[in-house]
């Protein structure tokens, strides 16, 4: 079976974002008001071969461990769907 | 009103995307096989001060479109929600 996979990889919280620093300043200069928080992350969508829904989802995990995002610093958040 | 945005920026069907053909290339050699079309992308979010919910993804489509994205190559999809 087919999985469409998103792998969303946002910075801790915490952990210094610049780039969302950078936008959230550069905003108001833009006529864009009562905008706080900004973060900036990686977006990664994939189709993925597997057997399950859940043994999708553990090789997206795994591969977020292994090589996707940096643990240290970094969150993932997974979503699985079967490709229609 | 506060509302949680979530903009995930995608480049277009048919512009390349080195980086996502990059971590298509190293998957399998770590042992991950079944994967294919990976795409990269930005995924930003933030806090907006809005009347209601049509006004905030209003205001962050007219963001997209002015500064969030290049809407010759990128396409965004938008998320807009009552933060609790």
């Amino acid at each position: 079976m087919i999985f469409d996979c998103h792998v969303d990889v946002q910075l801790r919280p915490g952990i210094s974002d610049p780039q969302g620093s950078t936008i959230e300043k550069a905003l108001p200069a833009l006529g864009f008001d009562g905008v706080a928080g900004v973060r900036v992350g990686k977006s990664v969508m994939f189709r993925l071969e597997a057997d399950d829904e859940a043994a999708a989802r553990r090789e997206v995990e795994d591969m977020c461990n292994r090589f996707l995002t940096n643990p240290v610093i970094e969150d993932a958040s997974i979503r699985v769907s079967a490709s229609s």
